[in-house]
């Protein structure tokens, strides 16, 4: 997820691996120049687009787990707000226009540093197709979801609490840490 | 905030800036070894610590905004969840340990690609001092809060939101987008 820096970015210098002083983080030193180049979490951001009772969902034409089936959801990108980023990878992945609602969950995923969030997105419209990153894109009613099929742990648990609440009639906003998944492990 | 790259840190050559293929943003691009650079957004993380009726707040002895009033709060660093994110801020701001209590805001700045994230925190215990970023740290009740002085528009944001809702007696989780603070914008 982030690529180790061997070199400075800023003036081509060798990096060096070390705690700077009043630190106690191991960084990317630049000793040459002085500057510190610090990484940080990265940030997901999608929708469970829904048309009635069913909920858009993306099959991967890219890898990581090509072929399996996702909710539109993207890294977000400088100058955005999550609702834009949201918005815009729906639009992307599946070529579909959503009116978010309220965010839903926002997973703190450690073991790869990221942070993922899933707004509630109603469509207005059956309107969709396959975008680039996409091979097929469909809706599925709750006993039709390909829960073994699912690319991400972030999604099944999105998905698991989106029909959970909406059979209880109240949607919660939820934070939850995520570790690896378990599936996933099984793999391989 | 994010510095510009113009060498290639996995092989030190020049970074050209420019749109690859398949993509619609402008990316740091290395001809040389073939990798893009992506730049995203940073997330922050903090927390409003409670000790009765009363909020502490950090005086910054660091840029930006030396001098002026804080929730403790920083970047989330890799491998942490937003909660130990916020723990640590806590802990390295003012020596306090707050017992982090739900997620309270999440604000988009895409003026300067941050997500910001404040938790509500309870201090079982009177006990903080100064950490190496701050000049002082106290306790404020609400008629106290030095509203002119204060370092960001998310922590003015984040406390007028808890007051409100706290006089109302029920704290509501709340995402918004905020853009440039007026108050520095006057400034200059």
């Amino acid at each position: 997820m982030i690529s180790p820096m061997k070199y400075c970015p800023q003036c081509s210098q060798p990096i060096r691996h070390g705690i700077p002083l009043g630190d106690d983080r191991t960084r990317h030193i630049c000793d040459a120049c002085g500057t510190i180049h610090y990484q940080n979490p990265k940030v997901i951001a999608g929708c469970i687009p829904v048309f009635g009772d069913r909920i858009l969902l993306c099959r991967r034409a890219i890898e990581p787990r090509l072929g399996f089936w996702t909710l539109p959801a993207g890294f977000m990108e400088l100058g955005e707000t999550l609702a834009e980023a949201a918005r815009r990878e729906a639009r992307e992945e599946a070529h579909v226009e959503v009116e978010l609602e309220a965010l839903y969950t926002l997973f703190s995923l450690p073991h790869i540093s990221q942070v993922y969030a899933f707004f509630r997105g109603r469509m207005p419209a059956e309107e969709f197709s396959a975008g680039e990153e996409s091979l097929e894109v469909r809706l599925f009613q709750e006993h039709e979801i390909p829960w073994d099929d699912l690319a991400f742990e972030t999604v099944r648990r999105a998905l698991r609490l989106f029909f959970q609440d909406r059979q209880g009639g109240n949607f919660i906003f939820r934070t939850e840490d995520l570790g690896p998944d378990p599936s996933r492990q099984r793999q391989g």
